[in-house]
């Protein structure tokens, strides 16, 4: 078991890697501090898990609220179900909510959390490899609305992850890959190196290979930590981890949630984001190649939806967090393992990005 | 003009009180960051005071939206107009959210503000008493769920607080008395002269005695600002504020949101809590005199409501947010001017006190 300490002073958590975790109990134990519990996780995830979950809480008084999954789900409709729960069962202030799933249950527990009573503690179990390397570290929830998506949410840090990698083993391939889009943003961003070694290693992680995969997720979860740690509340560097996502919230908002997986949006808006910075100059097209074959080989589309136009993409983009003064910033590539945030680009060179995508 | 600074840290704030503060466009622009505000008001307030807020906002991009006027109304679903309004004009991280009425308004603009894109800023403009003396001190923001006033919300600080006292001269008789209660509530909780003074000056306050509101609403913000100020999340003395409640929130939620005004539930719990401090032989029955006859004078109710039994009581407490490890702690009085937090008291007693109140 390798653990990584995420250092946010007094919010400081550590994320616990490697095979098995769900099953001790004792790693699980010493970060719930009444005998409260109540588990959120959804219909896909209960058969799985559920049951080895509660067996490492025998002593406590726990319940479990079982939601329908994915990302059309997640919403404060649905998030009420958790808040129905924890008052039915009349949980104190001092209970601790487990999220026992993927990104939309960890993003939902965890900001129910941050609300029932004003605040109560959470530690995230994630099963798929998108959420283990990227709702992990940063403590960002929130729900979508039908105009936004993460529209809605607080910054609220969990006491601390378990990413057990024996998950990964039921994952659909759809899923994988869409992790994978997550994992190479990391080496787009700041980290050529990983880039490199990402490349090379693309084969193994499609297949599974238990060594790959953590050192992945380690990785992953190491360079977002750097980043979160620098500026939590997102005033600076941090945005940098929205690479490809401006682009990928259009996608998914305007093909309805849950229909693009996140992974698959946010791989066309990184291969947009990168497409872009080549048409300022600023990259080679031979690195978009690069790119391109890295998100194929990962089993990710490399165009965006055929009916999703350059008008419709502008204005869902009007409505991304970066917006300042009715300007949208973008994160942009000046070399692999550069991106930087700017609203110093071309206007036509972003219509004809968006124009060349649809597929 | 007075202007009273509630201390925390980087989240400290000023609180204006005086008359006319509506109309000073640039008391209110120096606080707005961006030149992007939605104002949130109600049904009752919009017609007497938005356009004299919107009137300080020349020059700005502001919308408004008006939601339905009460207690009933302080839900996820109401709340999600808000949402829809701040997505529909595309209003970005940077609006500040002014709430523009009485306690409902300011718990729900608040909320929204902490959660909308993870936080933008917001300003509370309280026009009534309780808002005046409760909700403009201390951040806590909320909505109410089925089961529990309050329990989901936010600690979230304003960035800055304007009390016009001319708002009051509109407020409803029943309105201006169930402020009353909170004032009366700073007095007995650790502030005897004030309840002494209170006692001589309760008629002039219900006169609506424009010097004798600014100092009873400087005394009350005071009070608060120095329990908060110690102790912003509640994990000790900040506890105390909520004398009355645990009673009073039982009784909202018993009776249905909005049929007891917050203000006259919290008078019977405050009553209450004395009754129970005088049998466990705390205080004497001649201080529980003194109280009941000032919230006689002060227009509030003695008595419960007559279809509320202890059982009834005792399973609304029993979700209260002081609860710990099922034990409900009580805010109780060693004296007027002392109230106590303790699980120390005969559960005989309460059953006699809640018996005793049955109208």
């Amino acid at each position: 078991m390798k653990t990584l300490e995420v250092s946010l002073a007094e919010r400081s958590y550590p994320i616990y890697i490697g095979q098995n975790l769900l099953s001790q109990s004792q790693l699980l134990q010493k970060h719930i501090k009444a005998k409260e519990v109540l588990i959120v996780t959804n219909e896909t995830i209960a058969p799985l898990y559920l049951k080895q979950l509660e067996k490492s809480l025998t002593g406590y008084r726990y319940q479990s609220v079982i939601l329908p999954d994915g990302e059309a789900f997640k919403n404060l409709d649905v998030m009420n179900q958790i808040f129905d729960a924890l008052l039915k069962s009349r949980f104190s202030r001092q209970v601790t909510l487990i999220a026992l799933g993927g990104g939309v249950i960890g993003d939902m527990a965890g900001f129910a959390a941050a609300c029932y009573q004003r605040g109560v503690p959470f530690i995230q179990i994630p099963t798929t490899l998108l959420s283990q390397v990227d709702s992990s570290v940063g403590g960002k929830t929130a729900v979508n609305h039908a105009l936004g998506k993460n529209m809605i949410g607080a910054f609220y840090q969990p006491q601390c992850v378990l990413a057990d990698t024996n998950t990964l083993n039921t994952l659909e391939d759809r899923q994988l890959s869409s992790g994978l889009a997550e994992v190479i943003k990391y080496g787009l961003i700041n980290d050529a190196i990983f880039f490199e070694w990402l490349e090379k290693n693309i084969s193994a992680l499609k297949n599974r290979d238990p060594a790959a995969l953590a050192y992945a997720i380690e990785r992953s979860c190491h360079d977002k930590a750097d980043l979160v740690a620098k500026d939590e509340t997102e005033k600076g560097v941090r945005a940098l981890l929205n690479l490809g996502h401006t682009f990928g919230h259009a996608i998914e908002t305007g093909m309805g949630y849950g229909n693009w997986l996140h992974g698959e949006a946010i791989a066309v808006g990184m291969l947009m984001a990168a497409d872009l910075s080549a048409r300022q100059g600023w990259i080679e097209p031979s690195d978009v190649k690069r790119i391109r074959d890295l998100f194929e080989i990962a089993g990710l589309p490399v165009t965006g939806p055929n009916d999703m136009g350059p008008e419709q993409y502008l204005s869902l983009m009007s409505v991304d967090k970066k917006v300042q003064n009715g300007v949208i910033r973008l994160i942009l590539m000046k070399g692999i393992g550069q991106a930087v945030i700017t609203d110093d680009y071309d206007r036509n060179k972003l219509q004809e990005t968006l124009s060349q995508f649809q597929a």
